[in-house]
């Protein structure tokens, strides 16, 4: 299988790389390294990714910022961190994406525990995270020739400690577990799911 | 109780004005009509109103674009729509009103059925409505002196028959019931909840 992985050098993109990498192709790609580099704020920098990397069977992405920070001093600007990066670099992914993937490929986004359980100051990563878990839901139903779709959402993974003190009794979870999740997205069948990993 | 209604000459915000109206100050704005005429994709003009309006109780938002459009042909300016309008306007009406509610006032958001139970063409306005959905959780617990944040989530209105097509299965709910979700938030003590209305 031919693995398109953006954000390839992150925390939990690097395990996904060495997991998928024995039996599978996988490009690497990332802001500033990898296989091929990719700005995920900019369609332009997706769009030569996809013609760069050619026809592919799955495209898992693990990168994109948002911004924590107090609600009663948020601006505009800082919430559109999320949206720009996050949320329409993973959507960008897939409005383009979907002109080069193979048939009964898959996409696999990643949402986030602050989706339904929300921590002080992260109130754009909780609007991020659950405008990807619904565009999940709402893409598989319109992906054609069997072309699946999944967001991965984990909570604060024991590889982060700096991310702890925004996750009171968040219990952090493994970075096997969050490592398996990926695999059900991209190795499974199912589609418009969002997968939990708590 | 001085309620500032943002939409308040559409299908739903009309019901709502007539409904509040008799008892409460209600300050109705629109893009083009209205007591202050606003332009919620412009965070100058969110700002414009508030200092218009002064200090409110209330704020409800029942206005927001968002595009709805096949998935395969889906371009990024036309996600941007929802984003641009119905997520960051409604955003920003939070962010900016945050500074100039009163005590114990309430901001109700309108989400949509669309967050979970998709339809086809409907990827932006399923993205978006996720996104309120999680804002509100998010801002629900940041927000002090008793401020309350919840988002009424209907599915599609007797009263837009147009929308019927696009919704099939999905049986049409009286705009008695909607008008009774907006009341349940403004009136009610709950917070960060979604009223769904279905």
């Amino acid at each position: 299988m031919k693995i398109i992985l953006v954000g390839a050098s992150g925390t939990i993109g690097k395990h996904i790389a060495d997991s998928f990498g024995p039996e599978h192709e996988v490009i690497r790609t990332g802001s500033k390294s990898g296989d091929i580099h990719t700005d995920i704020t900019s369609a332009a920098s997706i769009e030569n990714l996809f013609r760069q990397a050619g026809s592919f069977d799955a495209l898992v992405c693990t990168a994109g910022d948002a911004h924590f920070g107090p609600l009663n001093s948020m601006t505009e600007a800082q919430f559109r961190i999320g949206i720009n990066s996050k949320l329409m670099g993973q959507v960008n992914l897939v409005l383009i994406g979907q002109h080069f993937i193979n048939p009964h490929g898959s996409f696999t986004l990643t949402s986030g525990v602050l989706s339904h359980d929300p921590v002080l100051t992260g109130a754009n990563p909780s609007a991020v995270n659950g405008a990807i878990e619904s565009f999940v839901r709402a893409a598989a139903i319109e992906l054609t020739q069997g072309v699946r779709i999944n967001a991965v959402s984990p909570t604060v993974v024991e590889d982060s400690p700096a991310y702890f003190p925004y996750f009171p009794g968040h219990m952090p979870v493994t970075m096997k577990q969050v490592v398996y999740g990926y695999h059900k997205s991209v190795l499974g069948a199912g589609t418009g799911q969002v997968i939990h990993i708590l």
